[in-house]
């Protein structure tokens, strides 16, 4: 067994090839067992076991770094830099999170939780090394998914020259969540197939007889008769990038994969390494199905994903689309995550999946409600926050209609601070035009979307992550009263409005509608001696600071008191995070008998 | 004369050659005239001449559409849709916009204030027609400079075979605003100067002989010899992006242009036409300095611009990064505009431009700070709406410290709705560590950028476009009180202050310290009978609304009214705007009066 408890990466360095083979199995062995018991991102990680051997045979951080894009691939860096025994509590309160911390551990360079950031934190990273004049690589190691993100663009297209200690490593594993998208990923598919970029050997022999930099790589690597293997070509889109290009090679091989590294190391300029990797590898389930494997959560709860929220806003969507053809339906790849893959289905012409590209989802739905369609893109509150200026240019302004389903809104558990959806509500209200409803069970959530649809502007229906109750109200109003007449007012929304309606002490007023505030809201508080906002969201710019406002400027006078979200929750399950900020029937209660 | 008030598509389709060019020449001559007269953006309107008058030439709008990207481009397309006489009000009130609206005419297909959102707006719009079944072409105009943003790749990746009627038009002006950044911007130059693309007849010919495309485009323009000339080429980003690509032609040679938008549009597949054309074309000064020459402000105010906020926050960053080393500055294209050009000039090796990318600003300035730098991001609020998913992510949560001069802060004029500076309090206050200023005169300013600096967290100084008051207090403090004793209290920031302050009939209360509020100025105001905030800034997410739940939650009881901004103002001068806001002198009075 040579995975134990106190394996580093100098451990790793000592290792020879066999034994870092051998070292690969346990690892791969060590997250199926952990990471289906605790939940996280299996596929991936089990993806890229060899290239972070590999990585840590070459390199040694934190003097040098390596920043993982999204950090689904970061599980085996975790083990290696003593963070095998947090795996125990992996995402979990207390435990170590599921993405790359720098505040967790020196060894990760950067946070790592939204995707195609890696490359512009790894360039900021080499260009502050080389003014402190620290000697040490850059690595940024990037998936083809990330890569369909702008930003992924933005930063290859400022790599220049001068990044000479900055290596982007491309896991190119064939597929993002669901599947990569668009032409770079059709392209990255003909490399892959195109056997002339392979066994080049005379090309390779000749580069590396004649440039200065490959006689260098040849007296280095003397003896490695496996390096003419590596294709080094020159015309492809990074080389058009003006980025030194090595690969494709097999992101299993640990041999191969350390040999390129030592290459990249050594020629000193910036350079893409190409390597091709299998999600999922060497365990059957996942690798059959990466898809659904790419997140597992604790305890699966797989069973009950046919009462989630997203999937019954998927089955309304597709009952509306089937009597309306201007109904579109436009995911950033989400398709199952959300519920989109019934209209996806059912009217593929109208479903448009465009990749991990939230900025290009808006402006493309503003393009297609620009003809009179309605487009319905369905995106995670936080990663709606890439598209807070394509809402306010692209929507807003001229009043285009759009409909955004807020997913993943408010607490959502494991994945920690990088995932929590509660910026969505400062955001939107503060861009004219727009609508919001917060659905709490199924009969709200269907008529908030019908709602939506029919409305104009930016209408958005907020729900969370999770399963929704059924049963529910029958008829639509903007906000619902409930108790039996306490002096005492709790207004809320969303589904912590169920926890507070079972509070005995004060009457609850629960918005459906919650911005623009409905007047009647405000007539119906008004009434009260005390009224108690609870919100799960950010307390500043959300919904209870303009309620205020709004009571205030009709002359009340009575108490108030809001509790809403300070800061980002970390990892634990969402029942936890929505107690710890006092969002829970136990606190509700808690917090009205305090104030009275 | 040609030009004649009532000049239209069908007119350019009815002229010859020789009339298209004589043509280009009146429009280039009435834009010199009136362009220097009202401001606007002349050079790189004047690149464009040639290139509008061949797209009207092939295309039928609003049945065929066109996307101007920025749309710094577009004042050759008002002329010929019936707008010549709107160039009298061009950019103020009741005139029309500097910028594509829909709103203002059809023959506009997109808005296109904000850079990069073109070719994902003609994509949907593509897709929209394709859906109703809709003939015609769409087709989107983008510059070079536009091609740096990160959403531009993101909505080329999504060109897949399908979108058979997208043309992207990539005119290619050799600068951006400054000038191109980034290593696309270095292929289009090695592809502009590499002659093997040029006069590859043989190749051309070969092509048009073979393909089938290649026939079809062969008997519809048999006899252009011309043809020849144009490079039709395999291997390049574009291919590699899976778009036929089409050029580089002159974009001044309007008989090519002609051609190769034909070609363009039988051939019936998506593709890029590339064409290279001179901002300022026909205008000495403008050819000779295009940068400075990009936008012109009425009246040429130039002469002021050596008392800019922007100019003296760029000087004031200079004395800071002389003693400090660590301090880096970061612009998006805007090194001119945002005074960064004097920490250029003076250490260079610690000026990072990045072209039109402002997420990967943010992420790099967070990389740079994770190794110990100081970055500053000098940014238009405008544009800081790109990055706001990176604050969040990249950012706050792991507690970056990085600066932000939020440049063009309020209303800024005559660029009108999608360019107002109104939307980063919301959003920068709802972000956990954002820590905001809010200078009004050239000392308070100094002393805001020193206290940002050496803060920690995301660190912010908000000011506005226009000159900077010069005087101003002596010391430091969160907040100003004066006044002669009334029991009204008007509270506000920024540059409005200087006119609150001089409204005899109440108190006033100025933050410069404007987030978190400061405890100092929540005490003074409890002291007042009345409360009065005045706020250039978003009211939805504003100061105001915080700061009067600060109030009623210490008890206050006495009036509160908030004046702040409801909607993005259409383009006036900025002293119109406010007094439309009720945020000038005058207005504010009558306000204090109304409430007595």
């Amino acid at each position: 067994m040579l995975l134990s408890d106190d394996i580093s990466p100098d451990y790793i360095k000592s290792l020879d090839i066999a034994g870092k083979k051998q070292l690969c199995e346990e690892i791969r062995e060590f997250l199926i067992d952990n990471v289906s018991g605790t939940g996280g991102h299996l596929a991936s990680n089990l993806g890229t076991v060899e290239l972070t051997v590999a990585l840590h045979s070459v390199f040694s951080t934190p003097g040098d770094k390596i920043v993982f894009d999204v950090g689904h691939q970061s599980y085996t860096h975790k083990i290696i830099t003593g963070r095998k025994e947090g795996f125990k509590k992996l995402r979990s309160a207390g435990g170590i999170s599921g993405f790359p911390r720098n505040t967790e551990s020196e060894h990760d360079a950067f946070i790592g939780g939204h995707s195609s950031i890696s490359v512009s934190a790894a360039l900021g990273i080499a260009k502050a090394m080389q003014l402190k004049g620290e000697e040490g690589n850059v690595v940024a190691v990037i998936g083809d998914g990330a890569l369909t993100g702008g930003e992924a663009y933005e930063g290859l297209n400022n790599i220049d020259h001068t990044a000479k200690n900055l290596i982007v490593v491309l896991n190119d594993n064939e597929m993002s969540i669901s599947r990569s998208k668009g032409t770079v990923a059709d392209y990255l598919t003909r490399m892959r197939s195109s056997r002339s970029y392979y066994d080049k050997k005379e090309a390779v022999k000749e580069f590396l007889s004649h440039s200065s930099v490959g006689k260098e790589i040849s007296r280095s690597i003397s003896g490695t008769k496996d390096l003419v293997k590596f294709a080094i070509y020159q015309s492809n889109i990074f080389e058009s990038l003006g980025l030194k290009y090595y690969g494709p090679v097999n992101g299993h091989d640990i041999k191969k994969l350390i040999e390129i590294l030592e290459i990249a190391k050594i020629t000193n300029e910036p350079c893409i390494v190409h390597i091709k990797t299998k999600k999922g590898k060497g365990y059957k389930p996942a690798e059959l199905n990466s898809g659904e494997y790419h997140g597992i959560a604790r305890g699966n709860r797989t069973g009950l994903r046919s009462r989630s929220y997203s999937e019954l806003a998927g089955q309304q969507l597709l009952k509306l689309a089937e009597k309306d053809d201007r109904i579109c339906g436009v995911t950033a790849a989400m398709k199952y995550a959300t519920g989109l893959e019934h209209i996806a289905k059912a009217y593929p012409e109208r479903f448009f999946d465009v990749g991990i590209a939230e900025q290009h989802a808006l402006t493309f739905s503003c393009g297609l409600a620009s003809q009179g369609m309605i487009p319905v893109f369905a995106v995670y509150s936080t990663f709606l926050q890439r598209c807070f200026d394509q809402l306010v240019h692209d929507a807003s302004i001229e009043k285009k209609h759009i409909v955004l389903f807020v997913d993943r809104a408010g607490f959502v558990g494991e994945d920690g601070e990088t995932h929590q959806g509660i910026y969505d509500v400062p955001m939107l209200t503060s861009v004219p035009g727009t609508e919001i409803w917060s659905p709490f069970d199924e009969a709200t959530l269907n008529m908030c979307i019908e709602k939506a649809v029919r409305s104009d502007g930016i209408s958005v229906v907020r729900y969370p992550r999770g399963i929704c109750p059924e049963g529910g109200v029958a008829e639509y109003s903007d906000c619902y009263l409930s108790g039996s007449g306490s002096d005492t007012l709790i207004v809320t929304y969303g589904r912590i409005s169920i926890d507070a309606q079972s509070v005995k002490e004060a009457d609850t007023l629960t918005l459906l509608k919650i911005f623009p505030i409905p007047d009647e809201a405000v007539e119906t508080a008004l009434k009260y001696k005390r009224v108690l906002f609870f919100e799960e969201s950010m307390r500043n710019g959300g919904i209870a600071e303009k309620f205020m406002c709004r009571l205030f400027e009709r002359g009340f006078s009575g108490g108030y008191h809001i509790t809403a979200i300070e800061k980002p929750a970390s990892a634990a399950d969402t029942d936890t995070q929505l107690a710890e900020a006092g969002l829970d029937a136990e606190h509700i209660a808690r917090q009205i008998r305090n104030q009275e």
